[in-house]
């Protein structure tokens, strides 16, 4: 299927772009095949009610703006493209996606990464601890979480440059310092949060579609070395604060529904705040299929369906304690691993701490050398039989400075 | 001593406040003795260069201008408050402090928060892991941290509602949900960025100066119960994030020149990054004198002078792996606690996990109680003998929702 069938009028993700000739000038866009339509000009062009918001340099008032909103300009948008009487004046508009620069489309506000995949988090539990529980006792009962550094959330093609930190080699006496030796991928999802809530007033699971506006892909580099030696008792710090990239396209919630799946079965009643399982709440499944490539070879298709935890859950877990949430916050599912060795999201579990490692045409890789370059894309089901394409997220390793 | 005396010339921190009548138009203003001056408006009455950054809604921008500027802002408004020929006109600009609300001062970009007090750091590992080490093996290597939401730093008067949460009771099989029932307080002092740094640039602890701008108490208001049952592996999450309260005040690091001390002497060879013993680093402790309050009743008087790890030495960890700054991140201390009793900065230590309650006149206190009211405040030694005062951080506990 060709890139340009993944971006049919059932998918319309949101960027942010500029053009040679005005780099300083960025306008908001939606993507249709290999074009991108120029969203602020097209409003002003058919009058949209909406203008002001389609007309700011960032996606942030559109997020905030509402459900209501979102679903009126989602309408307008496809009404624009695919109705024949204003497909000649959308066209001015459009703009070939290969001659404009993609950018971060939100201000990020805070950013959480949760580990929300059973294999993920069953693998990292053997390989870091292979003397305990795999699992600790409270993985089944919540989704574990922790808050990542938003200002180094970054678009898609921005380089990777390899972190230095601290590592503890295991018959010294003293850590060194140096550029990271286990640099690593972690293929995840993440979720865009548009319209705020209160703080003291926890957001319920219900209140998914109300508060989250769309879908990234996500890459959270991770240097193994560093975390190991930093993450007990406080969690993972400069081991991934260093750079998270995502896709420059936020695919709409609304876009997905043909791919809600129900979530694995849960082996533990859950408490009525995550409690998924009423027939009355819709899926919280997403059937997205992960591709993770290195310098051009698959290396994981990673199956997002399989997470434990859903989205919604994450979402009224992260607000229970009454935390409120802002316009522009990032979740991201943390690692996508599935059941099968190939569907493994990070080098850490398919190279089994490094000790197993990949064979790559160019050489073996436990872990990611000056120059890799990493690909994550994903699809999934559309209405019709058709699908919907994620925008990728890109990045290539460079040295330490 | 009395309040004003506490907030003169040589003090002169920043704050953003509104008037009754105009409760939207929120203004920049500096503290001086019980007054607040309109820093907008003075800047326009005397023609500051600098009108534009002091006449805007939010210290960011003056926090973005950098160092030359804030320097200069700060002379020319002692200027304006001590100089013969100025205070008339000055004076115009004064409000009672008594009779303006004081908001959040600036915009939280990345909240950071580290855990730099050795005695502390022993305390809690005393505490929740009897049987081992009290500090791990990485702690008087680096300091230790982890990001905590930006979205629920709060300004001081914001009411702090109870979080609720799950808890893992000690010989029940399953987490039970419900209102925190260990609720705490951490005594710590928070550092605000101004100046921002390049993605994949460490800042040496020679850039200290240049990118923080100024200092503020911080309550890390913390549920103990739901921390111990989320925080294995990945660090706390709810157990923090509901609220963080800091200062309406922002002390600049230049009114502290008084307060440098030596910080206490380190026990092992520090990595280069980290080590500020050289002749030529300015001594990187300060001589905060907290005081914590509960309910009127002073609890505990923590030393900021005793901390491990300086602020200098904080922010070049946060940034050694390439992780870039924007204004407005704030950094704070982790709980500061001395070596006496009387000095722990937090519930949890001052009656050792609950098991020694504090009698005060209304009862008990084994942790916080709804209706308590925690005030922190602190003085510092300023120039001449005289004293720098910091802008208290008051909060009091409602009930859950």
């Amino acid at each position: 299927m060709s890139d340009s069938a993944l971006f049919g009028p059932d998918n319309l993700p949101y960027g942010l772009f500029s053009t040679p000739d005005r780099p300083g000038h960025r306008r908001l866009g939606v993507r249709f095949g290999d074009d991108v339509l120029d969203l602020g000009a097209a409003a002003a062009a058919f009058g949209s009610a909406h203008a002001d918001v389609l007309g700011a340099p960032s996606l942030n008032p559109l997020l905030a703006a509402g459900r209501a909103v979102w679903q009126a300009v989602r309408g307008e948008v496809r009404d624009w493209l695919t109705d024949e009487a204003h497909r000649e004046t959308a066209a001015r508009h459009l703009l070939p996606l290969s001659g404009v620069q993609l950018h971060l489309p939100f201000e990020v506000a805070d950013y959480v990464d949760f580990y929300a995949s059973e294999h993920h988090a069953t693998n990292v539990g053997r390989i870091f601890r292979p003397d305990g529980d795999a699992l600790t006792p409270n993985w089944k009962h919540l989704p574990i979480g922790y808050h990542g550094r938003a200002g180094t959330v970054v678009v898609s093609g921005t380089p990777v440059v390899r972190p230095q930190g601290q590592r503890k080699p295991p018959n010294e006496p003293l850590p060194v310092f140096g550029p990271s030796r286990r640099l690593d991928i972690e293929a995840e999802v993440g979720f865009v949060v548009g319209a705020p809530s209160e703080l003291g007033r926890p957001v319920g699971l219900d209140g998914f579609r109300d508060h989250v506006f769309g879908v990234t892909l996500l890459n959270d580099w991770s240097a193994r070395d560093l975390q190991a030696w930093e993450y007990v008792p406080l969690g993972p710090f400069l081991g991934k604060s260093f750079a998270t990239s995502v896709s420059p396209w936020i695919t709409p919630l609304d876009a997905l529904d043909a791919a809600r799946v129900a979530p694995p079965e849960r082996d533990f009643p859950l408490l009525p705040y995550l409690d998924d399982s009423a027939e009355q709440v819709e899926p919280g499944g997403l059937d997205l299929r992960i591709t993770v490539e290195l310098n051009g070879h698959v290396i994981a298709e990673p199956p997002f369906a399989t997470m434990y935890w859903t989205a919604a859950q994450q979402l009224a877990h992260m607000t229970v304690n009454g935390a409120s949430l802002r316009t522009g916050d990032l979740y991201a599912s943390g690692t996508v691993s599935g059941p099968e060795h190939k569907q493994r999201g990070s080098l850490l579990e398919l190279t089994w701490g490094g000790r197993e490692p990949l064979a790559l045409p160019e050489g073996e890789r436990a872990f990611l050398e000056d120059g890799d370059e990493v690909v994550l894309s994903a699809w999934a089901p559309g209405p019709g039989g058709g699908r919907i394409g994620m925008g990728e997220v890109r990045g290539r390793v460079e040295p330490s400075a």
